[in-house]
């Protein structure tokens, strides 16, 4: 029998994809799909492709919150509030926002705000499977992690847990769908055609949640990321520049990386550099590793869709551990 | 009286830009312009837009070499025969391959191939106008610099001659106008559209032309240089990540900037990162510094049009300079 | 137990997404996937999205026509013999060129060429399976519609068949995978990029294939088609002005367009003009129609993506139905 | 001594353009420019590429309406009224907005509302320079065609003319500018890239202009006109259909253009079909046509920078022409 789910806040991108993965889950029951603007409206009317024929709903905690499990979609700060009250009636949450990423909720409150409820943060488990998949089976709350950490953390976890970074430049490219369905200067087509610019700099919000993944996984080390918006949909490209300890000049780093990646159904080693195309729709992180000996780096890129492995297909990975389930159900 | 030209390579899209700017220049005469295929084609047939009513024709150099000033758009390695043939008959020439970009033949060798007339190196002067503008001005055989060189360079000589620089990451984003005109599997529409992925990755070879002219500057560094394809035609933003020595980290980056560009004609100070999109079709740098405190990092972005500032238009500032005339001169 | 199945000519863009259909199809078993280059060379190297990890074989018919049933993807002219030769051996054939669409040879020698195999022509069923479902059901051998064909069709048939039409312009807008994975000039992404134009005017050989069908669905027109090329990978939007016979100018369009898909499992009727977007990567047509009652006029849209539906997922499609199986599997 | 003028509106595209030609144009000077939102705001910090260092103002007519002529680019409806209080002032007019396009207030009416200043039409000119030459040269209130009509009527003007012409369709295709620079769901980036759709059907407004100018030219016929939304920023592309009166059908149609434009300084004649790049920020229309013998019709297709030719170049053609300049002044 499935299990109830809802999605709150599915009037936006990744919530919209979250419940169109349900919506066809075979695991999975998508009871409600609530919004905070385009009540009354079918998912099937914003986004055709999506060919889910369900209409938003305006939040009622009476009713959407007899659901087994929700994924809520809500902006930062605004969604840990929903998450209290969905824990407190016993949903089990997998939380989209940054609210419940970052462990320390100073630094939560220097890169973001006061956190609504900083009593929350140590129930969440970070979401991203292949370095928690243990603890997510168990978890009831689940901070599923950035677009950028995503594709950063697959793509260094491997040198972190070997000691071997010295220092590191991310530099990462991402399509329009990341900066969200709200329709802005930034957003607009004539804006963003024939144009790639760095924004964030130099001290975007997903830096601290890098930050905190590598430090857990053995390197701390103060990170500069700087992220790009390329006009294209939905990909983003991660380039790491690794910056070498001494004594890991010498390591294989493909061994590496396929001794840490074999069984990983969702991750793919390549040899060339990859596209951000060869993984459009799909839950697959595509990591390629190159050693550059003249400068004494490793070069890492990974590739991930945004909106899926980096936001939505993720999640549904985190419920379906969390369920007991084959984790590739359902976005395989 | 206006001086005689020609472009021989100009059925490609830097030679065909450039036939294009000289055809409109008021102080030059574009007499011949050559190709080696599409002989007996219109320039305005390939490239409407260029509304360039000449005719391709076969290299003759007994013709063709008449004129006072060069333009060669060849391919490495092809260049620099013809550029021996030209300089032999009294041409000035400005050659947009890499042939005479590196001053030692071994590093040459290292990166491309065996050099075909080495004796001509010492001849060539560096064709980037805001480090040689002086020695430009009595050169007979320009080096135009490569696209990438050409905006990092820019981005990162005022940090380079303030002795500032440690380390350095380069990360850049090119159209597809770079890859040039041949159609291949790289350049086809459905291979590059709502892409992105990195190339030439560890060993891109502009790394050594931007080496050679750090060290000049005084950053005697080995630099990690890694060029993308972006789903766009014309434009190129660098994106370098310099770790400042220890007493550098302090320094005004903005005011540093400013001395140094302050009277440029073609380089614009902004405070925000630029886009490419700021530049198109212009002979202008766009370029931003910021202070990443945190890391101990300078980020600086620079802005060009491949084709323009790149090669073509660079092309024509440099033959402004050898010729005594207004750098502006029919590109402004 | 699945029925054995090859693609011949899985190389190339129609033919890779017919394997990608068919080697995660429930009830096919995809045997052989061969090329005429590229051999040697798995499919997922060539396209990492469709995730098939299979060799492209050179042809050995001794071998690859041990199937059940087979896609040719070959270029016209060519898939003919290669038909022909599969057919003596009792494979059933999905062919995707043009070789067996027109009825008439006379008809394929004067938009294409002298026939090969004429004596097979009348064997073939039209496979669109909105039209002829019940035919492909028996058939043997399926020509496959071309994608304008198809949209247009689709677009026309309950207009054709209410003898509403008196005449009609249909302009086409298709994506760059229409024109298959050559690389060209005319495929160069700098060529397509930021550009829309026609092409085939005025004779696109896909004329005759709307006429003739048409004319079989009681409206012998001769049409005008001609279709543009948008900056775009995968999607076509036809766009057909009808102007109606004088007493069709009461028709009740949306009623008529109702009653004629309400049971189809691929058509999606939408009040609005439907988007590329809408259908990417589906097997779907989505249609409108409009009343300009100024002008004593229908207008349609019909949207689909060109290589599924107008190819690949339409050949699946066939498929199912020649084998008895319910017509979505695999492809909904 | 330059011709004082001021741009009001000119934070939207069309009126920034205007504003840069005017910039540069050696018989202008451009005095003012006016905004209704972003005031105190320089141009060339919302479109860095234009390079017009002037600050946005407030409209205030004492001061503003001291010029000889003004571009006024304010939205339909909002613009009459303004342009009334500047020809009270005795300013010269062009506007860009449709309210002077229709002559008779009726149509207006039925199109768009209730006209602001119906008693000032009859002092415009229509200011398609190839049509209306002549009178333009004494005007002082100027109508700048749409961009559709400024296509669609060079394209089809000498047909109409001809009297050739017993029905035509008109299928267009334009960028994303034409849509204005507010920024909505229509608008942004992931709603426009990929795809291709339909609007204004069946009655867009810029329907009327093109049938009053084509029965003004000798063709009173209903036009069915569909514009569509390409994913591209600038250019405009029109594909016109004509059915072709009986006695027309032997017109040497090459001919007839050839005669028709053959002094036109900014209409180009191609044999085959344009793209829209060829003309890209140009003042240039360029067109093809074809004889569809089959059907007994003309296919014309015109492309035009819908920003250029379509709106502002053309405008600056038009100021040329009142002020007795040579027309291509500051646009060739």
């Amino acid at each position: 029998m499935p299990h109830s789910v809802a999605v709150f806040g599915a009037a936006g991108y990744a919530g919209a994809l979250a419940a169109r993965l349900l919506y066809r889950h075979p695991s999975f029951e998508l009871q409600h799909v609530t919004a905070r603007g385009d009540v009354g409206v079918r998912i099937d009317e914003l986004y055709p492709h999506h060919r889910v024929p369900l209409e938003l709903e305006e939040l009622d905690l009476d009713r959407h919150a007899r659901v087994q499990a929700a994924v809520v979609a809500y902006p930062h700060s605004a969604a840990a509030p929903l998450v209290a009250q969905l824990r407190d009636r016993g949903v089990r949450v997998v939380d989209l926002s940054a609210d419940f990423r970052l462990r320390d909720p100073e630094v939560y409150r220097e890169w973001y705000r006061e956190h609504p409820v900083p009593e929350l943060i140590e129930q969440a488990v970070y979401g991203l499977p292949e370095l928690y998949r243990e603890s997510l089976r168990d978890a009831d709350l689940v901070a599923n992690p950035g677009c950028y950490p995503t594709a950063t953390l697959l793509a260094l976890a491997p040198l972190a847990r070997a000691g071997a970074i010295a220092d590191v430049v991310i530099d990462a490219k991402s399509g329009v769908s990341g900066a969200g369905r709200e329709a802005t200067g930034k957003t607009h087509f004539v804006t963003v055609d024939e144009n790639v610019s760095a924004y964030g700099v130099p001290r975007h919000r997903h830096t601290p949640e890098i930050e905190q993944e590598l430090a857990t996984l053995g390197a701390p080390v103060t990170v500069t990321f700087t992220p790009h918006l390329v006009p294209l949909d939905q990909g983003e490209l991660v380039s790491c520049y690794v910056t070498l300890r001494p004594d890991a000049l010498e390591l294989d780093l493909e061994a590496l990386y396929r001794d840490a990646y074999a069984t990983e159904p969702f991750v793919e080693l390549v040899s060339a550099p990859p596209g951000v195309r060869d993984v459009r729709d799909t839950n697959i992180c595509r990591i390629s590793v190159h050693h550059d000996a003249r400068a004494g780096r490793a070069i890492v890129f990974a590739a991930i869709d945004n909106l899926w492995k980096g936001a939505a297909s993720e999640a549904i990975q985190n419920l379906n551990l969390m369920f007991g389930l084959d984790e590739r159900e359902g976005i395989a």
